[in-house]
């Protein structure tokens, strides 16, 4: 028997570890499904002959490093920032090593090494970033490898609510980290390139400066800009690239509603409320108005965002229960950003067996022979309405399936790396193609951007 | 003779040295004038026979510990993160000390070791922070005194253009430090507090939550929140005041206008523009609107900021020339904020004989036997068009009476200080009056917060 150690029992390692079972037999594979929390563990080894779960605290060497040793290959599903110590055992003992998380500056330190010792230590292999660089490289690939040049990328993806369950006014519901919802686009400006121009919008603007996209047999979505695209000119060789630009994909509408929170201020995460503990709902949305002795918070807010009567918006705010003066949220010394994720919380929490769904949508504008193509790529992938959603899926089945293939020597360059390597990608968009992961490419006229009839 | 070491020849120490000067032969001062460029101590020293100038490099301990040991007190004006290089050595060798900062962690903590040698360091003694400490202290002492209870303590100052100078349609020229202009409210969230109601303003609707303000004889200005009014509830005693707020004037629509280059993101100065050095004013505003082959920059700025055909504000953009299309920034890996700078800087550096103004305005709102009553104190200070700019006098002069007041024992209270003692305040207030630095004060009607009439 071969030895899989799977560190950290979370959301998206039950697809994971659900492959790699139904493939034990064939291939000889005993998991060992290791948490800090021995129930999180034993509830993903189901008990099976060929699973063991067991009880691991990273921080603990002696124990990380006894289990790294007896492994014939380690996947860190852990959060982001705990992987070098993995990282650094399985340099140590020779494992190969397979994570879902960008590659830190600290991991990427390590390739001299990975090189020399001939291993693989394979990174960025979930959904975004996974799934992206895959489907992306491919279709780069082909049209180089028939004499084009890319003028044109963009990329986006989207965690939703799938259509069925699609039953709110936003089109939204949490499918993923919330917090990392509440706090999306902070940190610094959108940084892209438009047809040769970068462009830079200010976190208060994102979210009205968004497009649209048009999804097959899914209506229209919309896109709003990630923080720095400019990173994947590099990344994927698109130093010539004149048009590169990144986002994330909503429901028509939600990128407007949204602003009204980021506008108020209500996103903020880098100060505390007073006495937030005690305050209601309404309170909270009141600190962020200007006082008055007599009008309403509502007729405040509809003044301070500019909201008429018969806008939407309205309906939208009513439906969040974001005026109640009687809930309190309950949290102590908490930011903005915090008391904001448990007033929504209330409302877009996902329901046992509601479904998620993750879209993908890539843009490729090339030269070839003088003229100009554009290549448009979408994804759909819906989710069971159990564990199976669409997020754990499309993160658990190509971390699986790269280390079933790394394993079986079928990828074997070594160095720590992202898997934008044909030698990489193609068997696996491939067999991803088998659980439904499929892109759908089709041809459209190359427009350049925005360019309209005078 | 007594030595004074004056450690900093900036823009503010001319004032400082004129007025020990002139007081030198009746107070037996022998003025030691230091700066790392001894030109700068030089021309301040005006071949007095009380003064002489020196070079001195504060980062040369020897030097700087010598001509300390020799002072009878020591006036810091150096930037406010070097102040503490020379107070350790004014602890060491018991001198008194004066400096117009805020009271830094480094300068909190050594005040016991002042207090034990009976030392007085005085700190935040320029005009905001200064005079702002002095003059509201002094009515909030008054009202104590009386009985009265503080309700409410409003606090606003501006360093604008004097009136007879006031010729651009912003009403507004840089009379300090550009940088600070252009960041200003920048790196957090306004709080204060209003009427016992906490309140939060981004930074992106800061310039929009403007109030007003009339002075006598000057017109109507704005106010916008600065950061952190809530840290003068412990600086003033004023705990259980219910509005406490301070804020920053402004002539009437230059924050409206303003707020056009927040939209944007222009005052960004976290993140560099890529081929800043080659662009043009036309490329930097360009860079923050959306990419057309045909529209104009004009156009596309008029759309995203909504402005009108007949809005004052497009005037407001034309006047700083900032559509030129052959201009360059000529500032290489630049910030947003340092090339809106140096854009600025073309359109509002004061030009010679050209007068500044600080304006500073208090309320305070108070109960006594049950009623309650307002008193607004007012302060118009100007320059004189040379190197008495109001900026120049208002931190100047106040610096320079409280440190012969020192050496003269009259102020003596030991410890790491600001102005808020009345035996401190009083006498200082009462001879910058002969300076024409003079609050005005009137009882107005206790309002409250904007009660309004259903």
């Amino acid at each position: 028997m071969r030895h899989i150690l799977i560190i950290g029992a979370g959301k998206s390692t039950g697809v994971l570890v659900d492959y790699l079972l139904n493939k034990s037999n064939e291939h000889n594979l005993h998991l060992i499904i290791a948490d800090k929390n021995v129930e999180s563990a034993q509830s993903l080894s189901q008990n099976h002959e060929n699973a063991t779960a067991i009880e691991l605290d990273i921080f603990n060497p002696e124990e990380r490093k006894k289990h790294i040793q007896k492994a014939d290959i380690v996947i860190s599903m852990l959060p982001a920032r705990f992987h070098i110590e993995v990282a650094q055992d399985c340099v140590t003992y020779n494992k190969n090593m397979v994570t879902a998380s960008y590659v830190s500056p600290e991991m990427e330190s390590l390739d001299k090494e990975v090189k020399e010792k001939g291993l693989v230590f394979m990174n960025e292999i979930g959904v975004d970033p996974g799934v992206d660089h895959m489907s992306a490289m491919q279709v780069i690939d082909s049209i180089r490898n028939k004499g084009g040049k890319l003028l044109l990328f963009e990329s986006f993806t989207g965690g939703l609510v799938a259509p069925e369950d699609d039953n709110n006014l936003w089109n939204y519901k949490f499918t993923w980290n919330p917090r990392n919802v509440v706090t999306a686009g902070q940190g610094g400006a959108a940084k892209f390139i438009q047809e040769g121009k970068y462009k830079y919008i200010p976190y208060h603007r994102l979210f009205r400066r968004t497009e649209f996209l048009d999804v097959d047999g899914y209506g229209r979505f919309e896109a709003l800009a990630n923080r720095n695209s400019l990173k994947y000119r590099e990344v994927y060789g698109l130093q010539d690239v004149l048009t590169l630009y990144r986002g994330t994909m909503r429901r028509v509408g939600f990128s407007k509603a949204w602003n009204m929170f980021v506008q108020l201020g209500m996103t903020d995460d880098t100060y505390t409320i007073e006495d937030s503990e005690d305050m209601t709902y309404r309170d909270f949305v009141n600190s962020f108005l200007p006082y008055s002795p007599t009008d309403s918070v509502e007729l405040k807010m509809r003044h301070e965002l500019k909201i008429d009567q018969d806008d939407i918006m309205w309906l939208k705010l009513e439906e969040l229960d974001i005026f109640n003066s009687e809930k309190k949220i309950g949290l102590k010394d908490a930011t903005p950003a915090q008391m904001l994720q448990a007033i929504l919380e209330d409302s877009w929490t996902l329901q046992p067996g509601e479904k998620d769904m993750i879209v993908m949508y890539h843009k490729f504008g090339y030269e070839l022979n003088g003229e100009q193509y554009q290549i448009d790529s979408t994804m759909v992938c819906l989710g069971d309405g159990k564990l199976q959603t669409a997020m754990a899926k499309t993160v658990g089945l190509p971390v699986a399936i790269a280390a079933l293939k790394i394993l079986n020597k079928e990828i074997t360059e070594p160095g720590v790396q992202i898997p934008i390597k044909e030698s990489v990608y193609k068997p696996i968009l491939k067999e991803l193609e088998g659980y439904g992961i499929r892109f759908r490419e089709s041809e459209t006229e190359y427009l350049g951007y925005n360019k309209l009839h005078l």
